[in-house]
């Protein structure tokens, strides 16, 4: 397929089958807004009834066309769309949008129509954005593209390009950024339903695209979401920051899974992944587009998460620190020899702490701006700086908007203004900083939610720079692959366990017997107490099934027991496959961890690392990578989670051995990648992690193997 | 101090204390603006440097006026305020402003300045508003009495009425709401540092006033926080919503507690607390209170919380369902025939399922608007419905808007729009909805979250008028009272439990022994297995100080158990004093709770729930209420904290006794508020909570007195 997108954006000419000289209904839209924006190339409408449109000559029918245009908009009934994309494939055309609805979003003989379509499109090589979209706009280059309210209105160009897989919602975002918010944006486009061209190859191009400063999106899945982590990757060393709506959350439709990991990674988990690793900003209202827009336009950067804030108004300095602080800001501790200076010319009655309370006293005598800005500025332990300016206006707002502008220029930190007068009334002002590309707010709560995004950007763009250089751990382990491969039931905790070995991850010690007097030969090796448990693929839930007993004691009570686990199984499910009984060392102390891996459709494998028992399954408390997993990314994981206190010490426990439970999530995920084609699902759980020195255990484990569903037998 | 309030928002005359010729000043502000928005009454300046100031005859001091001003501003320098305010009294004047800085917020001699202020006030019954403020706007009357950028515009009178503790943020709230949000504000005034007249007064007072229908605060602290439920109830009788900012969530000074509850029980948890007690809806940014008040404005509340969305854009309709899904809404069950009536007119390609995808079909016959909405409203299973129309504008946008008001009308349920269109090409349309009190935003996340707070508010206020019947447990108990009066260290367990049985609450069978023969003797009672712990009033950590020993089997072990815990309590803390050692039964099963009471110095007694162990210590997870807690409160206490899964059955465990649970919640409120004056804090820690029908027991306990803190002896 194709992606030399700028084709599709600046096409030399456009076709329009199904245009209508109606030009309020959606097919008559497009012509219009092309000719009304003025755009350069040249229109060819293509509908039989007509010999011309708009003052256009029409044409009966694609093939009359003298020459083959860059793009096609097909705005024809759902029914006739396949015959006119086969069309434009005998034509030779590169790009086409298909507008028309009725496809895989009515269900029924829509998903077959779809299905119809991405065929025609692979086998001509066309690249098809649609169906069920709303087309899209080239602002710079005036190509209006598309139907819908928003298309009436002229645009300024600005740094944004956006992707949306909403018609109606993308376009409004677009539009109130534009206009009301003063953030213009460059290209605009909708690819509904998604059958050729995709959101991710869309951010692409915008990477790639020099002008493009700012990218946003807006996401209800992706199809290819295993790009997400290399997309995401080529825009942070591009240094543009993605906006992005991923919505749909509420969504409940789960498949069933085995195994906790996979029923906790639902798509939430995985796009939130993906996200925090490679820095793109999770965005929630359109406002947030127009607040971070503004605070990236300013192309700086903070070195460190360390806010100072200069404030007039008490009350507004208290909001922004709430607000920064839980964006995971914190207030700079400004050095004495900061403070020194500012006792200087601060007044008594101000504040020295930051935030620095200047008071409007500071108003009297305008070098002082300039020297409480410079000064807190200057602080080595300053990242970045946000000057409150409550309600002021007019004459003075300017002066004072001047002097910020001054001081601005001669640093590289961050600079923002919160800023509550109204624009009529601070017109000079703003206009000064907006030049200066230094971002201002009307509220500090506003202010302050911006900045936080910025210093989370710039945190996921710190990491991921030291983090580049890591290799990946690679283990390949063909046995293992050859062991699971064709397998069809989950495999169980022996088999499971020899796997995890296999990958370097220590397990607890054991043996499988066969009778009872094996297992008493087992357990003399291993060492009383011992627990035992069933071992079957018809069982997955072994002490469900009654059939696991902990701590047995001596050979007479692990006889009885070695009997009783066997019945029990028996007695749950009578046709279980037994394969026999697990003798197992129990485990003294430690804290028990959960690790597993889902292999997702859509993503891949991940890695999810918890606390064991009620915080994975009551409390959901985990955190999930995309593998690979390298060490440092690893230790971001175990430091994520809420329990993580009881791992270092909470509660009178000794410390945890984090050093190795970091490596057992690394290994795991060097399996996952090892194992993408055989393993499913899989779970650790639990992970015995002892005290600091002394390692982790693998207590228990479960792979649910990939099977077709056809063949599959635990569901 | 008085709160006869409308005579200070509609003062006959005004006396300015300081009032400069110089209006650029602060104290040259007030008398132009006064003049300036057409103030009525009469107008005093006071300075004995001048004869006139703006053309108004000027007195050399107070004393001098030929009446007692209704309204005195105060604004001379710090050091002199403390003299105009006697001048003040002495004249009769019932209500002050004092403007001026540099008293307890700049800390030292600025505190003592305070102090007399407030004394001054209270001698001579003085409404004081302030110090450290910037005045007061009553705009339906034309009074600005005070200084500030946002005094220099006009505006139009609107339903809401606000106080704030922060002069600038609170007067921006205004002026942005007003100008750019459209939402107009009543009265608008700054309490600065509050020695006189409260936030809560002012609430009480907008309460009271009829033209108030909306009230928003902005808070940092409350002094009289002990009336903040009282004051929540009256506005929830009126029908007069709270939109309230409480900032300075991220402070940490917290008291040093004894126990868990003390220190989980910060103001934020205990603001928290009396919010939700009485529907008091928190924001967070000025749009909130813009938004939440178009909402409040149509004075529609939902009878339950389940939404019907129609929209023309999918993706729109996504970005609602999750906002309001998050803020504790779902979405409407549309009934069969609901659904049999849609089909008849809504086309194949859209959807019928909740958010109904009416698509853009629907403005080919404008009556399917009509049709579609009514039906919709008409459904019993419908509590409001929200409609979507992207960036419809024009005429088009006029005509539908027309049809939403017509039906509209016809019901109560609330009806809210989520529109794109750009004020001015949709004012129409808008104009038509203003007039209808029809709530309408420009995108569907605001519309959401907008539905969601009054959905929220429509609950405390249902659930607040089933609860108000239900008198709350009194237990009266002059012995306990009497036991705790005076005592100035740590009530140790068996003394703290004892207290705990004399309110009803079950503990564990116990007795205290004072010789190893009196605990065997003891544990023969009570039964084998038994625990042992000293008891001490210096040793609050007892576990720490490894005199506890738990499961002892029989008489031997309890004497050698009995030696070792008193020895190890010696060498923890040589001078403890011994109260004997607590012989007590091991409570087999259940699960640990934790409850709690803290007496805070602002709010009085307050309970606590929560799961025990790492539950309340690492992760937070409890629930605070004010006391007195009924029985509905309590339970949802309990089902308010995320871990309660672990009592209803979640991992096997068998349903914990919720109904013994909320009960002993109760008795600990009528303790709480009993012993008001004697317990500072409570801890039952852990309390098991015992399978159902088995009820629950206390297992330890710790009881912090009140003292004065130089009598403190645990610190």
């Amino acid at each position: 397929m194709r992606t030399d997108l700028e084709r599709f954006f600046t096409p030399r000419s456009i076709a329009i089958i199904g245009a209508s000289q109606d030009f309020g209904t959606i097919s008559g839209q497009p012509l219009k807004h092309l000719q009304s924006h003025g755009y350069k190339g040249t229109i060819y409408p293509v509908n039989p009834r007509y010999a011309e449109v708009g003052g256009v000559k029409c044409y009966p029918a694609l093939a009359e066309l003298p020459e083959t245009p860059d793009l096609v908009l097909i705005l024809v009934n759902a029914s006739r769309v396949t015959d006119m994309l086969r069309q434009c494939g005998a034509k030779g055309v590169p790009y086409v949008i298909i507008f028309s609805s009725g496809f895989s979003e009515v269900g029924g003989g829509g998903v077959n129509l779809q299905q119809a379509l991405a065929q025609i499109a692979r086998e001509h090589d066309i690249g098809v954005i649609g169906p069920n979209c709303q087309g899209m706009i080239n602002v710079a280059d005036s190509v209006f593209a598309g139907f819908g309210s928003v298309f009436s209105s002229d645009y300024d160009p600005g740094p944004v390009s956006m992707v949306s897989q909403s018609g109606g919602f993308g376009f409004s975002v677009m539009n109130l950024s534009a206009k009301e918010g003063g953030l213009g944006f460059r290209q605009m486009v909708t690819t509904g339903n998604e059958i050729g061209v995709s959101t991710l190859d869309f951010i692409e191009y915008f990477i790639r695209d020099p002008q493009t400063e700012i990218i946003a999106g807006y996401v209800e899945g992706l199809k290819d979401a295993n790009r997400l982590i290399e997309v995401g990757e080529k825009a942070l060393q591009a240094g543009k920051p993605i906006l992005m709506w991923k919505v749909g959350n509420t969504e409940q439709g789960q498949r069933a899974a085995a195994s906790h990991t996979a029923n906790l990674g639902g798509a939430m988990a995985l796009y939130g992944a993906a996200f925090r690793q490679k820095g793109i900003i999770q965005v929630d209202d359109i406002q947030d587009v127009v607040d971070y827009g503004r605070a990236f336009r300013s192309k700086r950067l903070p070195q460190g998460n360390r806010l100072a804030i200069i404030t007039i108004s008490g009350g507004a300095g208290i909001l922004m620190t709430d607000e920064i602080v839980a964006g995971g800001m914190q207030l700079a501790q400004l050095s004495v020899a900061t403070l020194d200076k500012l006792r200087e010319f601060i007044p008594s009655f101000g504040s020295l702490l930051n935030p620095v309370d200047v008071t409007a006293a500071i108003f009297n005598d305008l070098t002082l701006i300039n020297r409480t800005l410079q000064t807190i500025i200057d602080d080595p332990g300053v990242d970045c700086v946000a000057m409150i300016n409550a309600s002021l206006q007019g004459d003075l707002a300017a002066t004072i908007a001047g002097e910020i502008v001054a001081v601005a220029k001669q640093t590289d930190k961050p600079v923002f203004l919160s800023w509550s007068a109204r624009d009529v009334l601070a017109q000079d002002a703003y206009a000064q900083l907006d030049a200066a590309l230094i971002p201002h707010y009307k509220s500090p709560v506003r202010c302050g939610r911006a900045l936080a995004a910025v210093s989370w950007y710039a945190e996921a763009k710190r990491r991921n720079e030291s983090q580049r250089d890591e290799k990946p751990l690679v283990i390949e382990r063909p046995e293992a692959k050859k062991m699971l491969q064709g397998r069809t039931a989950d495999v169980a905790e022996y088999e499971a366990k020899r796997i995890l070995k296999e990958y370097g991850i220590a397990v607890t010690q054991e043996a499988l017997a066969l009778s009872a007097d094996e297992a008493v030969a087992a357990a003399k090796r291993i060492g009383y107490p011992v627990a035992i448990k069933i071992q079957s693929p018809d069982i997955s839930h072994k002490t469900e099934a009654k059939a696991v007993r902990l701590g047995i004691e001596d050979d007479d009570a692990l006889k009885a027991g070695y009997e009783e686990v066997v019945a029990n199984a028996r007695a749950y499910k009578a046709d279980a496959k037994i394969e026999g009984v697990l003798v197992q060392e129990m485990v003294k102390g430690g804290t028990e961890a959960i690790l597993g891996v889902t292999n997702d459709p859509l993503f891949g494998p991940a890695v999810m690392f918890g606390l064991g028992g009620i915080f994975a399954e009551v409390l959901k408390d985990v955190a999930f990578r995309l593998a690979p997993v390298t060490l440092s990314v690893a230790r971001e994981m175990i430091e994520e989670i809420k329990g993580y206190p009881l791992l270092t010490g909470a509660r009178g426990k000794a410390p945890a051995d984090l050093d190795a439970l970091a490596d057992a999530i690394v290994k795991l995920s060097a399996l996952a990648i090892d194992l993408e084609d055989v393993v499913a699902e899989l779970d650790i759980n639990p992970l015995f992690v002892m005290e600091k020195g002394k390692g982790v255990k693998a207590a228990d484990a479960l792979i649910r193997p990939v099977v077709k569903s056809r063949e599959r037998v635990n569901e």
